[in-house]
């Protein structure tokens, strides 16, 4: 696996894994103990096939004090752990980087609550998010987050990455649809935040400190979470842009006349719908242009939510804002309509080896690196493609290559880095740093930020057991705490 | 005042402020420091003039290099610092307690930056919160959080306290609009954490730690906030209804039927109109129910926006739900609305002392509490009322009597508590614990969560000069980290 090579790491001073452990583990969760070669290999590779580490044991609890038994256990032991969730993260932070155990949630999938009345519901970490949605909408009410891999990822796991995708400009961010988390700490202790109210102003929101900690602090058992009514109306807009320009005046404009219904503002350029085309063979319902937007509305009524998207169709067209679209009102043709958005990623697999950059940047200057690594890299990249949440100023920029290599690798990196932030963007909107991306945490946090981050590592995971290798670089020598 | 007694506390062994230190910050920032003692008064007593430190001495730094000298110079020599912004809390977290030298943000307000494309504003933390709202809308913004107290309060103190208010309901809590801060820690580091990006998952976001930490953990000196547009059309309805549980189902049929049109839902009982004509002469447009809603819309067009709301009233007159109401569009009266709400708090002064709650419940639950309180004083209470923001699961209960006196005070608390408690509910919604109720947190968070909130305090400001006594419970004696 070619990034292994790239980001050299040394395995600490954890204990081996010895067959008295597994043993111990086995009286544990008798059944759900897996240890054949075979069947541990598939979590020890992530979605990508860009890492993959060489785990012996994978185990499945069901319950979080079966969590915090591993966890006690393996403290004591001094032994290393990976938690894991669907595995479908893009930044190598779900799978081990050597022998850590990895500490599976995907028999953690029950439902604890749903109340109608407030919207919350309370599920273990486990549950996967499409079957989550499912579930609330037989009941009137949709998850506020919906991302590519809701088929496998699991909630815990998103809350764990905090997860952006494709509903954050209308939902907001799990940081706030998060009303509460149960989380086992390093030692074994379980820390119960699962509260499930609105406001609660007592104390420091503990709960933060783990949204987004990628396994590092703390294994998230349970969720709390707020979620919107479904709404009554969807509409999709599939739209051509004749430049970056329109693209942008399109989403100025479309904000202003679509207002509180618009729940999606996604773009993608033309090589894009290019490669889900040749490689997944979809239709595509507009060509001819350098770039596409699809612009999502939900609101609580379909007369008022057509009329305000044909007001500002008219207007888009008659401006010359945009030059050919088309509009689904029905749930077979907007998933068609998605699909071409959504499967991007799935088409750039087919590609070859795919380099991928998750960046926010200022909303003006969001394709201005797309342009020029583009220039930068000329017939050394097969393709150089960007797309995203342009809603939220986030860019992912995918660049593609029969196969891995370190030249190109050196001529991307770390130029990407350093154009982020020379305009202040992030080095990772909303993948996270897992494995892939550590060592570039200095490029969008301040020095004294990152040695706060390893303080709260420090005081969390003394013995640093917990996911090791990722989301931070690696302590300074120094006593930090 | 009153409520120190009850709260007896020690004056922790900080150092005593000297002609020494006076002659250093009349160096630093000449002009700038208050030190007589009618000048300092003001600033030694909370709003409701129900807590009254000693302090002798106040700081207006100008900027956060001057923050940073102040406290570098209070940690080296040992002295206590009580962060100050409009002084308008409601529980004793924005006043000193003894002598702590008061390091006020008044001077700290200046826009730094707004971005007309992405809605976001940067600005210092002296800020008021009225005026950041002017200054937007004539930009086609506003603020994502109003409340009463935005004539004085600031921003800064705003997100240091998580004040939660009016516009909860539509544009979430400051956890999800604040994208970004800079803090200055109690040994004088900066911490600039003052991005403007919608999405950052770059390591661990340290500034929620600062948001709603009530100035324990640092001091915020700039805050960078996303603001959504101002909505082009807002209609105020203001209704009565027979009970409670009319109010419950009024709620639940107007989010359907206005959905993402409604901005807040907000309910009161028929002693707070009472108070609000008799001691503020205002004139009440809907009269004889035992309990009133205010229900706001916002939207980018009216004419949608008025079907909405005039479907929904037809079908809650009809159905019985709302029994009398008015409507307003015109701003004139929509403020008058308003201020039938806003003022409670006013008018509950005019009554003489007042015991205020702020309590997190189940919403169907809102109300019990009112009346069980009701019940359990009978006439030792002078008025014992209910209101607040019912969309989330929010209520004010206050209990009003000539004087303050330690029975009535007994037979509240910790009964208050102990019911909020009995339904996992929040004894802090939004108020926060500041001096008041910092030791009642144990009835909504357990105690290791209480533990973990001490370690971050022992981490950020080992000395603890920062805001002393309160939020947090006094320190076990043992070490904690």
């Amino acid at each position: 696996v070619p990034t292994c090579e790239r980001y050299a790491v040394r395995r600490l001073p954890f204990a081996r894994l010895e067959d008295g452990d597994v043993a111990f583990f086995e009286r544990l969760m008798p059944g759900r103990v897996v240890t054949g070669e075979e069947e541990v290999k598939a979590f020890n590779v992530d979605w990508l096939k860009s890492v993959r580490g060489c785990s012996q044991l994978v185990l499945k609890p069901q319950t979080t004090a079966e969590v915090s038994q591993v966890l006690r256990y393996c403290h004591e032991k001094n032994l290393a752990v990976n938690p894991q969730g669907g595995n479908t993260g893009l930044v190598g932070g779900s799978v081990p980087v050597f022998d850590e155990i990895i500490l599976s949630t995907a028999l953690m999938n029950k439902i604890i609550s749903f109340d109608k009345v407030s919207g919350i519901l309370v599920c273990q970490a486990g549950c996967v998010l499409e079957r989550l949605n499912e579930y609330l909408e037989e009941q009137g009410f949709v998850m506020p987050l919906d991302l590519g891999a809701k088929g496998s990822c699991h909630i815990g796991g998103n809350v764990a990455t905090n997860a952006g995708g494709l509903r954050l400009l209308r939902y907001g961010s799990l940081r706030g649809t998060v009303l509460g988390l149960e989380v086992v700490l390093a030692d074994g202790s379980a820390l119960d935040c699962l509260t499930s109210l609105r406001k609660d102003n007592t104390g420091y929101d503990l709960k933060q400190l783990f949204i987004g900690s990628e396994g590092t602090l703390g294994v998230i058992t349970a969720v709390s979470i707020l979620c919107p009514q479904k709404p009554k109306a969807v509409n999709v807009a599939f739209l051509g842009c004749q430049s970056f320009a329109k693209v942008l005046e399109t989403f100025t404009t479309c904000r202003a006349m679509l207002g509180e219904i618009l729940s999606a503002y996604e773009f993608m350029d033309e090589k894009c719908m290019e490669l889900v085309e040749r490689h997944l063979k979809l239709s595509r319902p507009v060509t001819g242009s350098p770039f596409y937007v699809l612009i999502e509305t939900s609101g609580s009524n379909s007369t008022h939510d057509e009329e305000k998207l044909s007001n500002f169709l008219e207007q888009a067209m008659a401006s010359g804002l945009v030059t050919d679209g088309t509009v689904a009102t029905d749930d077979k043709k907007i998933k068609e309509l998605w699909s071409l958005r959504e499967r991007i990623t799935e088409a750039l697999t087919h590609e070859g080896y795919v380099y991928k950059y998750d960046i926010s940047l200022p909303v003006g200057k969001l394709y201005d690196l797309v342009t020029d690594m583009r220039a930068r890299l000329g017939h050394s990249a097969k393709s150089v493609v960007g797309y995203g949440h342009l809603g939220d100023g986030n860019l992912h920029l995918n660049i593609t290559a029969e196969s891995y290599s370190h030249s190109l690798l050196d001529a991307i990196e770390p130029f990407v880095y350093e154009w982020t932030a020379g305009c202040s963007g992030s080095i990772s909107a909303e993948h996270g740093l897992g494995f892939k991306k550590k060592q570039f945490i200095q490029y969008s946090k301040p020095q004294q930020a990152v040695v706060l981050m390893q303080q709260f590592k420090a005081m969390l995971d003394p013995k640093g057991i917990l996911n090791p290798y990722k989301t931070l670089p690696s302590a300074p020598k120094r006593s930090l705490c």
